[in-house]
């Protein structure tokens, strides 16, 4: 199997799914208290949600849950609540007192379009959601490790906290050091994509075992690879403003480690999950699992 | 019994378990992944959870469980989780870009004292905190149908919704109706009032039966209460900024109705409430159930 084979068996898996995630965003938006929203806020909550991505973290929650051998349909609930969670954060991230960014996917951010309180609302509401869905399911011990799980990764001790300490590190830029990097990436983006991946394997098993390791360095390699990315993309090719953490002095891989050593950074992290794929529990969907690693690093080749 | 006697029980009860919910509030912050946060967060969200109030909706939360028969500690999880979520969402409403307050409680809001970027912040982990301590109820069952109904009441269709509208009614002041001013009252502050008690009850009975009819009442009146508060106290009786509504020209109870017609409003809520007491199956604690409407109208006189 050539490199470029495994890249695309994780992208035909995105793609495979694409429609299905789609769909169950929509319905669960349907089918929850958003529709007794006013109005405003209902078409800022929808903007946020429903304005394409990748949808990487809902793919990895169901790509868990079939290769644990579970059925990807009963996990729709818990990726539907981590792209909640990643859309508010979004929303809040483009704030003026934030990033103060106009343009995400291609597209006016939330306070761009509607104002500044309703992306403020509109971010809370989607939060309220995602627990909103995992608590509809009818199984109450999934739902509330679920929940449990999610509000961690989300908290202040994840992602949010991830944003807070990479904001107290702007203007550092190359005088931060690798530890401080790899703490704002453990919170800010890996915490929530590592969790999106064990959302899914918290339907096939009490204790996550060697998932959880691959899960963490899946979530240190996405959030390396994103910081090569904003380094050397158009702002076109991201559908985001591109050189933003550059020109915010951010504490980046790049800004510390340089892009070559950014680049070797992340190859290490890649070889050391390709080497814990032995000993992965796997059911079946080995291949897209196999593929991931490379996937990622590929993206910002 | 006097109104005055009638008013100083549910007093009394707020002051009795006053200590207990700080230290409830403070243990769950400690035991909870704030923890792991870095220290501007971590100091945020405390300075936005431990700066007094007068804990109306722990009070009740923890009240509602009595007075079903349950001990009021298997209640505390649920106290401090709407108290969490009114925090988040003080912290969001004080901001700049909604109502740019400056003061809350005598002491500085968080924007003004840590910054707009980490209020963002610590209004969304403090979210995610309330959702995190409901999820660690070792009855999952309990965990979820609170955690649902937490969701539900702070979310688009409750108090987010609430303030979304309350936003976009600004301006509007005496040429709002009457039903948009009860539209905005019923999810701003009404909602999560009533499901804090609501969420005592959850602790006895998969079904609140009268209850419902209650809490919202004692919901609305809370707002109806506000309301009127806001138009006739100083700053420094408020703690917070006072006249803001008229001076936003809001859509408020005083604009809608004048101040005597907002009063004739309030009491006809609370005689609802007095009504509707001798249909609740009460266990124990009735004195300060009986209190509360008074309670409520009397905080405003």
């Amino acid at each position: 199997m050539t490199t470029t084979g495994m890249r695309t068996e994780f992208q035909a898996w995105l793609e495979a799914i694409g429609s299905e995630v789609e769909a169950g965003l929509r319905e669960s938006l349907e089918n929850s208290s958003l529709v007794g929203a006013p109005e405003g806020l209902r078409e800022a909550v929808t903007h946020a949600l429903l304005s394409g991505g990748k949808r990487v973290r809902p793919g990895l929650c169901l790509l868990a849950a079939e290769v644990c051998g579970v059925d990807r349909k009963a996990a729709m609930p818990a990726a539907v609540a981590v792209e909640m969670v990643h859309a508010y954060s979004l929303v809040h991230d483009d704030l003026p007192c934030m990033d103060d960014d106009l343009l995400r996917r291609g597209r006016p951010t939330v306070h761009a379009a509607f104002g500044e309180a309703t992306a403020v609302l509109a971010g809370d509401a989607l939060q309220a959601l995602a627990f909103e869905v995992l608590a509809r399911q009818p199984d109450s011990t999934l739902a509330v490790r679920q929940s449990l799980r999610l509000a961690r990764a989300a908290g202040p001790a994840g992602m949010v906290g991830g944003q807070q300490l990479d904001m107290q590190l702007e203007g550092a830029g190359a005088s931060a050091s690798l530890a401080e990097v790899e703490q704002v990436h453990a919170g800010k983006t890996g915490m929530l994509v590592a969790h999106a991946f064990l959302l899914g394997v918290d339907l096939a098993m009490e204790d996550a075992g060697p998932w959880g390791q691959w899960a963490l360095l899946i979530g240190r390699l996405f959030q390396a690879t994103d910081d090569i990315l904003d380094a050397t993309r158009s702002t076109q090719e991201l559908g985001k403003t591109a050189g933003k953490d550059n020109a915010a002095e951010k504490a980046t891989l790049i800004a510390v480690l340089g892009l070559e050593g950014a680049r070797g950074y992340a190859e290490d992290i890649a070889a050391q999950a390709q080497d814990l794929i032995p000993r992965l529990p796997m059911q079946q969907r080995s291949v897209e699992i196999a593929a991931l690693p490379t996937y990622l690093l590929e993206r910002c080749r």
